[in-house]
């Protein structure tokens, strides 16, 4: 990603661009294959490069290209956002958590290499992720520093005990267990939403100033997909296959996992993404045609098949 | 610890109280027992509270005072490397790495709750340690904002994959194999090296600026006291038992785990200690008296036993 994507370029045209910039991203912010120690290296490259939709990093860059975030801020928060995210799979798919094999269409870390190196990638994934957050930008503007730090806490938050780690706590304690709507959505806004929160906000603190009115919008906006975006998962989970999915289809039923099919039925769950969708481009409303990139990402998570 | 301790307090003192204040700072930076999900948080707390010799924080102290670092940011930075260092126990008491029973004289995680919760306290603790390192330190002083981003950076790589997570894969990487003594020694910069150095730096780069020779001497200081720090772990290893340590003692020669005794012997390696704290003194010259706390420090790690 050298240069900030015109307005005029198509929503299909842009995803694919930062898609492909991730990877590059990626592959720049992460060590070398040939550092010692050189497996561990091999096995973190494994599970982060060429792989999934970068749902997270596409919020990123949508806001930031809201806010006028500076690029090498805002490739700095896609990549450590996009760690975070990968370290947890890693983790989650390990046999004392979830379990599963199969993970973007390949074998999990666990399984590929074993389950040492497993626990050592995530660990080691999420130290990366800070560290690049946390490093110089090279963008010559010293009022980037406080925002850093600012950013650098509200990852910190949403990827802890309060927020993706805590929601995964919950769920873990939820296997057999009877939920209430307001309990499984209470558990997903931390396991799913923080970190989908997270990744609006950081694409947003990045650049200018936010107004009180603005940061509450932005929080509605990512509130509604990061619960779309879980609905949607359960939705899919329960009607699509393994090869689409590129994970183990049907695992939530398989596990007695409570979710909102099993608990709404799946045309309730249908309608409950679309209003979610629709509060999602509610909230963007203050913001004009600038926030197009940002409502059309609603529409992605909503509408996906994987 | 409200107050910057008089230099004119004894080591023990000093030692005592920059303890007993830990207990009341990590407390403070824990989230609560009572908060959502509380069984994770107990569990973070039962890990972080009430254990240890809480040496890294005591390196933090001891060189936040000799380069003036404002207490809240000595806090803050004490608590951060403190938690990453527990987190690192917790994951590496799993079954899947070291699968040890005791620790700091308690059952480990895994065994009190169980292997996932023990996975998700140690992911919630490092997020945690970013978390608390990235907060509002109150001190009104604005140049502490880009020292507290050079001091994230810093504990990050640290504790990454080229830091302690990459000497820990190198470590496992080594069971059962024979290794030279520099190979065991790159193994040990990383491990408990690496950030036993941040603890050291993390206290010095919240203060006044540091010359380029500030900076060696410390780095000499922090590398000696570093590889002293695990001879002597490897010294108690082999010659106390599992009451006196509070972890399971001769667990290196049953893992058939190279060490610096299984190279050296017993005596050539309690003469590498003491070479070693002979070096790290030297390297405290440049700062006389004011570094005199350092220097005790490095006597405690040689002549500790547990």
């Amino acid at each position: 990603m050298t240069a900030r994507l015109a307005a005029s370029v198509s929503f299909l045209d842009w995803m694919q661009q930062v898609q492909t910039g991730m990877e590059a991203v990626l592959d720049r912010f992460l060590p070398s294959p040939a550092v010692v120690p050189a497996r561990l290296h091999q096995a973190m490259r494994y599970t982060a490069l060429d792989g999934g939709k970068r749902v997270r990093p596409l919020l990123v860059f949508a806001a930031g290209e809201l806010f006028d975030t500076p690029l090498p801020l805002l490739e700095r928060a896609a990549a450590a956002v996009e760690m975070i995210h990968v370290y947890s799979l890693v983790h989650d798919d390990m046999p004392c958590m979830d379990d599963d094999a199969l993970r973007r269409g390949k074998p999990t870390v666990h399984v590929q290499y074993d389950e040492a190196t497993a626990l050592l990638v995530g660990d080691a994934l999420q130290a990366q992720a800070f560290e690049v957050l946390s490093g110089v930008t090279g963008a010559d503007d010293s009022a980037l520093v406080p925002r850093q730090l600012r950013m650098l806490n509200l990852l910190a938050q949403a990827s802890g005990s309060v927020g993706m780690c805590g929601g995964q706590a919950i769920d873990l304690a939820s296997v057999g267990m009877t939920l209430s709507l307001a309990e499984l959505e209470q558990m997903h806004r931390k396991k799913t939403g923080a970190l989908l929160r997270a990744a609006v906000m950081l694409g947003a603190l990045g650049g200018k100033a936010l107004s009180a009115d603005e940061m509450a919008a932005l929080d509605d906006y990512a509130g509604a997909i990061g619960l779309a975006f879980q609905v949607v998962d359960d939705i899919l989970d329960a009607t699509a296959d393994s090869a689409t999915l590129g994970k183990t289809a049907g695992k939530d039923a398989a596990d007695n996992k409570p979710t909102y099919v099993s608990i709404l039925g799946l045309a309730e769950s249908q309608a409950l993404a679309q209003r979610l969708r629709s509060n999602a481009h509610q909230a963007l409303a203050p913001f004009g045609d600038k926030a197009q990139r940002l409502r059309e990402l609603a529409d992605l998570i909503v509408q996906r098949k994987a």
